[in-house]
């Protein structure tokens, strides 16, 4: 039993949905992420946000740190927290993702679990990134195309997941791809987006990526 | 009955506040911009979207154009559109607003009402702004630095509102103001960012800048 099936480590796998059409390509995105992390022997921990009816409001008992959360709430911050990698779906609203998952984040990625502060040395503070995670990927879908979010807006989504979701909790391998225009789209391009979702989901959690990682060995 | 009185013509300003703490900063801005623009005898559309517990979830029967609201949301559509002035409140999470307040944008200014797209010519689509409100204003706390999160993440709220948001919807006019670090202000502190509230208020819509206004007029 030596070989390259012991490569082959179990990970723990978030996959989190938000789209609030159970037929939109947004769902077929997160199948094949899903599916792919599946075939490659991975254990799947996903979520269908609206499907599951989430409640994105954070409530007032829940600002005190040391709050007893909701049995769900709890359930997704120790899957978060916990997570080997953490995958997001989500269509483009306003430049940001939609409520129902600023929602999740706002819950679920709660200071002294995902983040903490600690004294910079220089009177401020800086962040300490909690999760476990050393991947964090993310497709969503646009109707702008990307060369004009970037023009307009500079591109608010990058900024929002590269640089203050992962950047903050301390994920270190941030990939993120804009599926867009979503609604002019032919069968034949969200055929071959699918595939990027798989070749992407395969790369980062697949064998090969598996060897390059450290602390990721037979033992 | 000719004189100054005849140039305050009473608008109408949504107030629209965003917190989970009925005790918070947030209410203490949001009352006094309500009571500021009541004093100016204004008629203020006000909502706490935590207490009126606001649903933030975008629904899959609201992707349809033409869909049939829901009465709470139908009149949030009807005051947005119909609003000389637009005034939000919030805490920065995420360096967003919170989920219910982007559900609050994700439902309310919908296509076709707030804004909608036309050809531009070149085979693309620019926005056409649809909302009546001429000022825009935003008032969030924080608790990061303003200089850190320019630094940081590029301020994605002023990019947010006055880009996004108040530039998709055609509001030419564009006042926000972060007050922070909030978590370490005084009691004095917090007494002169009222201040400001106040005087921001008045100056864009007190009787001055209705004078300045084109359209404002006896007649």
């Amino acid at each position: 039993m030596v070989g390259a099936t012991l490569w082959r480590k179990v990970m723990n796998v978030s996959v989190i949905l938000a789209h609030p059409n159970p037929g939109s390509f947004n769902h077929a995105i997160a199948r094949t992420a899903v599916e792919t992390l599946q075939r490659l022997g991975h254990e799947v921990w996903f979520h269908d946000l609206q499907a599951e009816g989430f409640d994105p409001v954070y409530t007032a008992a829940e600002l005190a740190r040391e709050a007893v959360l909701p049995p769900e709430i709890a359930r997704h911050v120790e899957e978060a927290c916990n997570a080997a990698g953490l995958i997001f779906v989500h269509p483009n609203y306003w430049s940001r993702p939609p409520a129902i998952l600023c929602g999740w984040v706002d819950r679920v990625l709660r200071p002294g679990r995902a983040y903490r502060f600690e004294p910079d040395g220089r009177g401020g503070a800086r962040a300490v990134g909690l999760l476990r995670a050393r991947v964090g990927m993310v497709f969503n879908t646009a109707n702008t195309p990307q060369e004009k979010e970037e023009e307009w807006y500079g591109d608010p989504l990058e900024v929002h997941w590269r640089k203050v979701v992962f950047g903050l909790c301390g994920v270190p391998v941030v990939v993120r791809r804009n599926f867009s225009p979503v609604i002019t789209s032919t069968p034949e391009q969200r055929c071959a987006w699918l595939v990027e979702v798989r070749t992407a989901v395969e790369a980062h959690f697949g064998p090969a990526a598996q060897a390059r990682a450290p602390g990721v060995s037979p033992a």
